[in-house]
């Protein structure tokens, strides 16, 4: 199995992190997940311009020009002649002896690591859904940094799973913001509610892309926090992301919503799939 | 140079950390810092105590007996031949195709590295003290567990640094909580405040010995979190951690609290170094 590692393709194995690497000793970096349509990454502009936003926000270089990084991930997904996967990426600040102190950027140079992994579409999560239960959001502030300080995420999930559900939606002061790893959206009568993006949410890729596909279709969309004193309320209720697409979430805290998509979900998921294929074909 | 590598005492060029480890991609793992006098661990007990409390609270198993750990370490103090320094020791929750969820505890080997670095007392820091500046809290929920999801932290202190202060002073909802990587202390007239702890802040080792040391000192304690609103009536201010041990801070948003130590901090430096004294002795 290959990886990229900085600016090579090499075999797993050669791939040595240094123990003080601060993405090691301080989850000091940033990662992306695209999803690999017929060997090509799906909404690769928007990742790397979020990854770039990302790295303003904590003060950090990339180690390449996007335009090289984005050549090696094709390189590697030649030479792992992946049709359908999953690319993982992510990028550390770099090594040096440990120190809370930031170095500034560009004096060290950063980690970059990437591997995909082959993935076919998640149909069955997509069609049965998830069964879910709220839990507090204990994540930071800085929710719309995708760092690779993700025990907070971990945690709600452990929260959600240790309790015999799929998935936590994660709530805060009284609002949804999102679930564990998704943006979130919950839909009453015709009007769809998902967060609004500011610090509390990660601004999703593939939320950009739903609610384009939303408009398109037609339907209602507001970016506002949903409260959970409207819980009762919703009708249908999905999570979106990068590689499970648009999901169902079926039933919350024992309460069931739908058997599996309800309709504004499915016609969603339906343009989402549609939207893909668009792009294999372009 | 040597460092701990799982059990053993290796070359530090030697270790090869995986890019899958979770400590790598996720954060997902603790540390501890330990003063290291005369060649033996200062409150050794405290800190492991510490370290399998925040193993439970992420259920992760660590990866060895808490005593053999503390065996290896002091093999690494004699390998390395320190005399005064610093002990960072941490433990990450294994090897695994990357998954958000939590592998069960004790299903992978936990990896665990630590190395030692010789420093001797920040006398220069004890004395001069910190120039600060109040920030807002924007770490996770979960600030007990002394996790490796550590870019909250940096972010804070960042924020001060590159507006030319030595440290951040960290405020959630109206309240101190504490600083970037130190417990906080406030003294109005002679009573001494410092946050209760909880899962807003650190349960510090040098804060345990701060407060006995203080209340064998006769000095009024209250742990209790400190309002912003009251900064004005704060008479001195000092940050204690295991490594800067007591030091003062000497001026908040630019307003002079105290010229070095104040009386009661000083007390305090003095009867924490007298402690550590007992201890080399011992």
């Amino acid at each position: 199995m290959k990886v990229l590692w900085n600016d090579q393709v090499v075999e797993r194995d050669t791939v040595k992190i240094d123990i003080e690497d601060r993405g090691y000793q301080f989850g000091d970096g940033l990662y992306e997940a695209l999803q690999v349509y017929n060997g090509k990454m799906y909404m690769v502009k928007e990742h790397f311009e979020r990854l770039q936003r990302c790295a303003k926000k904590i003060r950090m270089a990339l180690p390449y020009p996007v335009e090289a990084i984005i050549a090696n991930l094709n390189k590697l997904i030649a030479a792992e002649q992946i049709q359908n996967g999953v690319m993982y990426l992510q990028v550390t600040r770099g090594v040096e002896p440990r120190d809370h102190n930031l170095p500034e950027p560009g004096t060290i140079p950063g980690v970059l690591t990437a591997n995909v992994t082959p993935i076919e579409r998640l149909t069955q999560m997509q069609q049965a859904g998830l069964k879910t239960v709220v839990v507090p959001d204990q994540r930071w502030l800085h929710c719309d940094i995708k760092s690779l300080s993700l025990l907070g995420n971990l945690l709600s999930l452990d929260e959600a799973r240790t309790q015999g559900y799929d998935d936590a939606l994660l709530q805060r002061d009284g609002y949804f913001t999102e679930a564990s790893a998704s943006n979130l959206w919950f839909v009453v009568g015709d009007t769809i509610y998902t967060h609004e993006d500011g610090n509390l949410v990660l601004p999703g890729i593939t939320k950009i892309k739903t609610l384009a596909l939303a408009r398109e279709l037609g339907l209602t969309v507001k970016e506002e926090a949903f409260p959970v004193s409207r819980l009762a309320e919703a009708t249908e209720c999905f999570e979106t992301n990068s590689v499970w697409e648009v999901v169902p979430v079926v039933a919350i805290n024992g309460r069931q919503l739908t058997a599996g998509a309800g309709p504004i979900t499915a016609q969603l998921q339906k343009a989402y799939i549609a939207a893909v294929n668009d792009f294999i074909e372009a």
